[in-house]
């Protein structure tokens, strides 16, 4: 059914309905010209994040559920980076007339398994009409005690990542060639019967890629570029001086982290985590797997800086200088740290 | 000069720099992943809407100054129609990269005014690109000491609303006719030079609208609809028992606020008030200024309802009834009140 068909009153009606959750910080929520919140904590957080298609996501490639959970993913990203908690959500789509109400309906699941994951309450929204394409934007409250800025590194402390970097680029690689939806088992399992009932892709992705790139690493791969988790910033928060999320690839963003600190950096190509899926399907790609784990954006892991003497739980890939921008390689040579990667214009 | 020319983290650099504004409110603004700011209030009003080129506004008819001043104004309202004041704003916003600067640069003189008028801070947001068009959203953050629900209308309620209908809609009728770029004198007088250098518009109004029309009629009218402002509803706050804005048309807000309080209303045509220039322009035009009003949206003035003893200084339209719905017109014909005008999806 078509969502002009439906009437967008009775699909708000629904949304409503299906997204309701007793609070009691919610005082007003869905259905009112704006939502009353209780203010939690001393400090709030508020981010908002843009998702337009053709630029941010291709339909082809993607999920409407898959859409959902990432829309969240990327600004609870935001939160985290602050060293805080994500409490409540406000969301804007605006769809063709022509939209099937499943799509919505798919969407809205994505985005109800994402709170659910991050805890998080919708309390407001627009959907609204487009003459062509899908445009998407979410603004998440959050709250922190004890925030963690860009700007907090200083020099001699060591920079950490909080995970393995890369893997979401060559996802996005992986799925330029498979060119289709690839559904993924949900936390919920929603998506699963769809992935049980699809031999049609396993066939696909062997053929693909022959007998060397199994489901068991591509998958991954996939599932962290189509279904990205934010990471918990909370064993890290004690020692952090500084955070930032990696959402644009590790130089732009460590860039990022040092301009606002007016500090430098000094990094070892060979301390970034690179995971092995990353590497067995990098090879096959004929990508430098080194190369997607600098520039490639998207992987939602945090870079974080804390005092040199701290035993940090994290992966330590070098440490902050006075003003030297250099990345060492393998083989102890360096070059030059410049920004590379997608250039987003989060302000 | 062009978007991509400029470069967008150097664009980004010079919002920062523009809307830095000193407040004890405001611990971390603009330019990191998060905004951190104090919570005002015991209770924070949260409110976001989208506007979609083609949809929403027509870049012919509306400069991008009015563009940056209306969506500013409209999420206002919102936080007034609670019975709210605001405090921090959010901006998403995509543009094709072929936007020029200059257009992006007036955005923000609009915005900038706005934020002014209204005495609130831009805190953050997010600068993204589109294939085509632009798609904008702003969400706002005030607080409110006693909000006002769509719910609250009891039987017996006097219907008020705040100022003249139906302007908007005939200032967006005009504005097809005239079919171009009609440089207002803002506030600060940011486009007053534009006016007066532009002898063409008035020749041209003249043409179009013959000698009945003149400018001071025409002007108000495109005002309404290009740059309306959000109506205060600070000397209301004290009788309101229900309040929505007036975004969609009057029948259309009206049926939300009785679906909301699950009660029905009775108005009076007579009683709707009316400006003059919306009486000679619709005669002009050929339209029922009373279907204008009616029917009409983006007036954004506020439709509350009262406890019928108070003596509030607002047009009274009409009373709050059981479950009845009607319109009773100049020659006391009743007929039914069902909800005519632009549907608008805000949840």
């Amino acid at each position: 059914m078509k969502l002009s068909q439906i009437g967008e009153l009775s699909l708000l009606e629904q949304i409503r309905r299906s997204f309701y959750k007793k609070s009691k910080n919610v005082v007003v929520g869905i259905g009112d010209d704006a939502a009353v919140v209780k203010p939690l904590g001393k400090n709030l957080l508020v981010t908002t994040d843009m998702m337009v298609e053709g630029v941010h996501f291709n339909l082809h490639f993607t999920t409407p559920y898959q859409l959902g959970f990432k829309l969240i993913s990327v600004n609870v990203s935001d939160i985290y980076a602050m060293g805080g908690k994500p409490f409540y959500l406000l969301l804007n789509i605006a769809v063709n007339k022509n939209t099937n109400t499943k799509f919505i309906n798919r969407f809205f699941d994505g985005v109800k398994d994402a709170l659910t994951l991050y805890d998080t309450i919708l309390i407001g929204g627009d959907l609204s009409a487009t003459n062509i394409g899908i445009s998407l934007s979410a603004t998440l409250i959050g709250y922190v005690k004890k925030h963690i800025k860009r700007s907090g590194a200083n020099i001699g402390d060591k920079i950490y990542v909080t995970g393995y970097l890369g893997d979401s680029a060559c996802g996005l690689e992986l799925l330029k060639k498979i060119k289709r939806h690839v559904p993924l088992l949900s936390a919920k399992g929603k998506e699963l019967r769809a992935k049980s009932k699809d031999p049609m892709l396993y066939a696909q992705c062997s053929k693909l890629f022959g007998e060397k790139l199994s489901w068991k690493v591509v998958e991954p791969l996939l599932r962290r570029h189509l279904m990205p988790e934010a990471r918990d910033p909370k064993r890290f928060l004690k020692d952090a001086t500084s955070m930032i999320d990696i959402s644009d690839g590790l130089l732009i963003d460590l860039t990022r982290l040092c301009n606002e600190s007016k500090v430098g950096a000094r990094i070892y190509i060979e301390n970034i985590p690179v995971s092995p899926e990353l590497k067995q399907a990098a090879s096959h790609l004929g990508i430098s797997p080194v190369k997607l784990a600098l520039s490639g954006g998207e992987d939602y892991e945090l870079l974080f800086t804390a005092l040199p003497n701290k035993k940090t739980k994290a992966f330590c890939i070098g440490e902050i200088t006075k003003s030297e921008r250099v990345i060492i390689d393998n083989s102890g040579r360096e070059r030059p740290l410049v920004p590379e990667g997608y250039q987003h214009f989060a302000f």
